[in-house]
């Protein structure tokens, strides 16, 4: 469905991607893919006529509501401003009637611009041609820029176009808002008001529309509605062969949780703030407005400057589109904001953060720009709160981290009812906010990561220690103590797997429990000498003195898993004694779903069935503790039994391939991964893209093919390329320098601008240099 | 666009009206007026498969909710039933693509059937014929059946067909329902449930599909799916060229405030009782479910047997259409619930009762079924808690109606907002829920009108007098002492002419005031020497020694404005200084809608243009108050500058017409009333059918050409039908006995199978007769 070939604009090969045929009965698939953003919002790609079955989202970052106490808080969808209604000739068009030449639609990476032209003959065969343009601006985070134009071919039309601001929209059904104002300035400025109905988070939407006919500026008297929740103006006008209409519509959006304009809590305030920056918008124009975009986004592309020379040009283009989708979903300007599992581009997971954010995105940033991985860290630490309350609400100690968090203080916010079970007729309890309780060990896991690769002692300082004591000390106190076998023991989880519920010593929780708890004994031992007055600071705070003693003790008797005879870790106690079914008719991208038309959760429950890499996880996560062999052989028997149910499962699995040299499976993998947004699959990203997994492709590109990997707080490097690429480069920050790494067949180059001398270690040998370092590549 | 022949069906002659071809532009039209219903709910008649633009409703009556504190009560968009999704070879079904034959959709009046019926012809060629049917049970309130049959003409498809219960629905973006459990019984039987926020009514809907392939039983095994708010079945199979498929759907809807269920407000008992009644329904499959109902509408055609000999044929046709409409949306299984002004057919004046039940709807149910009206006006009686809250909250005593109510001790529910004011861009701010004050003694009329037709004093007894009594002490209160004119004026109201805002002494209010406080008087002398032992009960709580006092002082003093020299009397103090423009550009139904474009309220309040019938409806309701010639002098200065902009208009108009005998006048107005329903207009029913224009349907035909009124306590019949009328007969009920009236060009007869002598007086001579009376024509 979607061409990745630039067929009719060479520049932007590999920079962009084109549906040649729009479908309607798979909307959401363009819809998300192309959704614009700028981590202050996101806006779905949804058509500018509407069809059924189209979604339109506009989300706005941290503005986070509950409908009622029975459902959890969510990312609200804000008013729709993107739908304009078109009548031509006093029928509504549609793609769906006449006939369509000429269809493109292309979201353009490079610009961050979505673009949609075809030539429509309408059943009266009257050939019209349209364009539309939008932008969702990363130079005013508040802008949204739309251009429509129409121009008719063989005969002229009577035209009505319909656009204003519609806020009937909901969260399917769940609706968020109050309805507030709706006022028109001038008779030309649309201004509505929305304020979140539990969080009382004040929304002010500016809209306004401007016509040229042939170029010419057009005052066209507009009809206009306000009707319940919505506001709209209508055109009539009629156009001649040949004539072109243009038609731009420019949006302001705020809330009174922008930390960027003075006063945004005080309404007024905020509406006068958002009309005047409209009127600006208005005297710039469209062409203007969107060249602050493109330059905004072309120091972007600087800064995230990546080269791959493959026999498919699909491998630069598809790691583009992961940065270009971390870009529009990450909060980079505000640290109370995380980043959803679907990012800002569907209702999925309403907008909550996962471990997605620390395992699978936090390492781009952390190596690309550790500012953001810092800021991302930092939102982490202000949910200190809330997973202190979770700790105490579930009777334990310190921090117990919550599976999905939204807005930071609010805690746990995982819902608790899920898809329908097949057997009962009743709806899946979700049990992951209770037990799937290792997210508290990720976070701590991705603060060491974070500290050992920037080396930002003043994030430990500040956030850093504090985080990984609390997270130590919940693990302490969650530890259950096995009398007949002498030792702690984790029993009653839910680990990476989610098929496996109520399960007792998940071999990555207790790893990664055990990882906590050590962590924060080394800590606490180093900071007695380097910053005692810091200790003692968080000594009486945390009661570190009496929990340290804990750790220790705990750490040491604490259960770990070991491989059998065959070398295999058990995922579980019970996994592998488990009746092993054929996944083959299950195993296509396509089919995954349909194991639940088949079988309940309960029934799947008692199968050696995993919906993703659980314990391989931990052999990625915690390299150094296991031989390569084991690896392989967890991996061949594992993966079979695994139904990659999860878009965190392929990169992780390409990862291990690249580590354990299987260069091709390694490349397959990673073309699994880029499949789970970008494939043919029509609606596996409905819901919106996958966050997880575009961090996991550019991890397979880095932390795979080029072998870059943080051990013992030392840069290791061990490239091995796929064999079907020529070159790839890319930006690499380490403890504060900013390296560029070149990797062709036969040589590694390495550059930095900096003056400090850099340590690493390449394929297992340690080096130092200033400035550029080449080597030869090793061949596998 | 509607054809009111029964083309295709002679036997429906008179008893329907068709669709011939579809028009997604206007999909508003067919909902409304072909809508579904049996006074518990009514069901819009949105089409199966779903259209931009399409409004899909299912209201349960007296099941009204608040969303927040900024909107007022409003009846809740239940959860749709009505939607099936049909792929037919991988594409949606869909009217607007490929094309269609033999087109009809149909409301059968006389069974309340709904049925569609079309070949549609893929974009590939292939021809299938559809059916489908539809009705909302008046035999069983809760069941609603449905029907949909394909057959593939020349070549096999593959069908997938999807249906279930979707509880996304909201009303114009609100949402009235927490999300409730959702639940599969043996893979068969869908239930959710949802309950209102603020109300607490919950909601039970249970949903079943069987199939059939040329009427052998199938077994098709579904795909089940719940998702939020929402549940569905999706049946995949293949069809062969020349097999049918048939789809019957049951669905049961209950919710806690169900009278007819015991422990309906224990949801678990609901539960079990709807899932009970949905299995026991399966039994008796639709056919006779259907033919349990038909009986049910044959009973009711019955007891409202019309004959209309006309010229035109849909004369009778749009009678019967608006007895239709009244039996579908009139709760009279629970004197709880009111009749909204648009019935159950849409959002539109969010199920409210205004003056349109007791002044337009009532006279219907008092000549027809003295029983209904009965009911009516006890929910009335209900409502005076909100009433005296009311009249409390601003200052007044006794019982200030509210302008709109919905359940009845919440008082008024008017909206403050409305449309956009083109002059300031803001909404202009609604004030009939605090002056339109005139509703309190329409309500003393309502219960007066009834009281002198029907006799029932057991009614008066229990609620009329304290009714009228408590009316009239507001209206005490509520006149103002004028210094300089030695009178008792009311200044600032709004008279039915909504269009005059902030008027002082609108006629019709002064008179009506005058009415209700001279009522009151007389049953309070009345009751003195009738029931002493019931008027001191009502003396003490009501205050009625001190009242009626005041009463009459302030009666005797009331300014009633008169003729002028031209026999003009002014609709308020002003109207007649007011500015004169030419109206002909607005007169049209489809341009009245655009005054709003070209003035703002503020503007037109300054002009002498008028909504609607105002001094004129008070030449209707107290009609021997006023001379003949007087009335048609108002009428001919007035009519002019009223632009019936409200479905209360032209059925007055009609009514005055035949009082001063233009017969003419009469039938052309009575054909526009029902053409607010029924004609051209594409969107005037959008937001649902007109109540108040149904009933006066009725009354032109009733009050008007057949002469029908209560005058003095005495029956008055005066015939003067339209020329193109070869014969009218109807029932009618007259203090306790029923009659039948027969009109034909030449003699009148009326017929009654009581014993009770019928005293009546007949083009103004009394006369009685026992059995049955013949009388001569008077021709005009």
């Amino acid at each position: 469905m979607l061409n990745y070939h630039a067929i009719n604009n060479p520049e932007l090969t590999q920079w962009s991607f084109t549906e040649t045929k729009f479908n309607p009965l798979a909307q959401g698939k363009c819809e998300s893919v192309m959704s614009l953003g700028n981590g202050y919002m996101g806006l779905r790609s949804a058509t500018e006529e509407a069809y059924i079955g189209g979604t339109r989202n506009l989300f706005v970052n941290g503005t986070f509501n509950r409908f009622d106490d029975l459902e959890v808080t969510e990312l609200p969808n804000a008013a729709d401003v993107t739908q304009v209604e078109l009548l031509i000739d006093g029928q509504r068009f549609s793609l769906e009637t006449g006939s369509v030449t000429d269809y493109e639609r292309t979201l353009n990476l490079r610009d961050a611009e979505l673009t949609r032209s075809f030539v429509w003959r309408s059943d009266q065969g009257k050939r019209i041609r349209f364009e539309f343009k939008r932008f969702v601006s990363m130079h005013d985070l508040h802008l949204i820029g739309m251009k429509v134009q129409l121009t008719p071919l063989d005969e002229g039309i009577t035209l009505r176009l319909a656009s204003g601001i519609n806020a009937q929209m909901s969260n399917s059904g769940s609706q968020h808002f109050h309805e507030g104002e709706k006022r028109i300035f001038d008779k030309k400025y649309l201004q509505l008001i929305q304020t979140t109905t539990e969080s009382k988070v004040d929304f002010v939407m500016n809209a306004l529309h401007s016509f040229w006919i042939d170029g010419v500026s057009a005052e066209i008297k507009p009809q206009m509605e306000i009707e319940r929740r919505k506001m709209e103006m209508a055109y009539s006008l009629d156009l001649q062969a040949g004539q072109t209409l243009k038609m731009q519509k420019l949006i302001q959006v705020h809330t009174s949780r922008d930390a960027d304009v003075e006063g945004a809590g005080e309404l007024e305030k905020l509406r006068a703030h958002s009309l005047q920056a409209l009127k600006k918008a208005e005297e710039a124009g469209y062409d203007q407005l969107f060249e602050q975009h493109r330059q905004a986004w072309a120091s972007i592309w600087e800064k995230y400057h990546f080269e791959i020379e493959s026999e498919d040009s699909f491998d630069l283009l598809a790691l583009r589109f992961a940065i270009y989708h971390l870009m529009v979903m990450t909060p980079v300007h505000d640290r109370r904001m995380g980043i959803g599992a679907k990012g800002l581009s569907g209702e999925g997971y309403k907008g909550h953060s996962f471990w997605d954010t620390e395992i699978f995105i936090l390492p781009f940033f952390i190596y690309s720009e550790p500012k953001v991985a810092r800021t991302l860290l930092e939102y982490r630490y202000l949910g200190l709160e809330g997973a202190r309350r979770k700790a105490r609400e579930n009777g334990f100690k310190g921090a117990m981290y919550p599976w999905e968090v939204a807005w930071p203080s609010d805690g746990e916010v995982t819902p608790v009812w899920g898809a329908v079970d097949i057997v009962t007729g009743k709806q899946t309890k979700i049990w992951s906010g209770f037990i799937e309780q290792h997210i508290t060990s990720d976070i701590a896991y991705a603060v060491w990561h974070y500290y050992q690769s920037s080396g930002d002692q003043q994030f430990m300082d500040e956030c850093g220690y504090e985080m990984i004591f609390d997270t130590a000390t919940f693990w302490a106190s969650r530890l259950e103590w096995d009398e007949e076998g002498s030792r702690y023991v984790i029993n009653e989880v839910i680990g990476p797997d989610e098929y496996k519920e109520h399960v007792d010593n998940n071999a990555f929780t207790n790893y990664m429990a055990h990882f906590n708890l050590q962590l924060a004994l080394e800590y606490y031992n180093e900071l007695k000498t380097r910053n005692p007055e810091l200790l003692s600071r968080l000594e009486s705070s945390l009661n570190l003195d009496q929990a340290s003693r804990e750790w220790q003790e705990k750490a040491d008797a604490l259960y770990l898993p070991k491989p059998d005879e065959r070398g295999i870790i058990a995922q579980d106690d019970t996994y592998l004694q488990k009746q092993i079914i054929d996944l083959a008719p299950y195993k296509s991208q396509t089919k995954v779903g349909t194991l639940f038309q088949d079988y309940s959760l309960d029934q799947v429950n008692e199968m050696q069935i995993s919906k993703q890499a659980d314990i391989l996880m931990l052999f990625y996560l915690l390299e150094n503790r296991f031989a390569p062999e084991l690896k392989r052989a967890n991996y061949d028997y594992y993966e079979p039994k695994t139904l990659h149910d999860s878009s965190l499962s392929f990169s992780t699995h390409s990862i291990l391939a690249s580590d354990f040299d299987d260069k091709k499976l390694a490349y397959q993998l990673f073309r699994r991964a880029t499949e789970i947004d970008l494939g043919p699959h029509e609606h596996s990203s409905d819901a919106g893209i996958h966050s997880a997994s575009l961090g996991g492709i550019w991890q397979c590109v880095v932390m795979g093919f080029a072998g870059v990997r943080m051990l013992n707080g030392e840069l290791h490097l061990h490239p091995k390329m796929p064999d079907t690429w020529k070159r790839l480069s890319f930006p690499l920050y380490w403890k504060g320098s900013k390296l560029k790494i070149s990797i062709t067949e036969d040589q590694v180059e390495i550059k930095t601008d900096q003056d400090a001398e850099i340590e690493l270690v390449i394929y297992g040998k340690k080096t130092a240099f200033t400035g550029q370092l080449q080597f030869e590549m090793i061949h596998i």
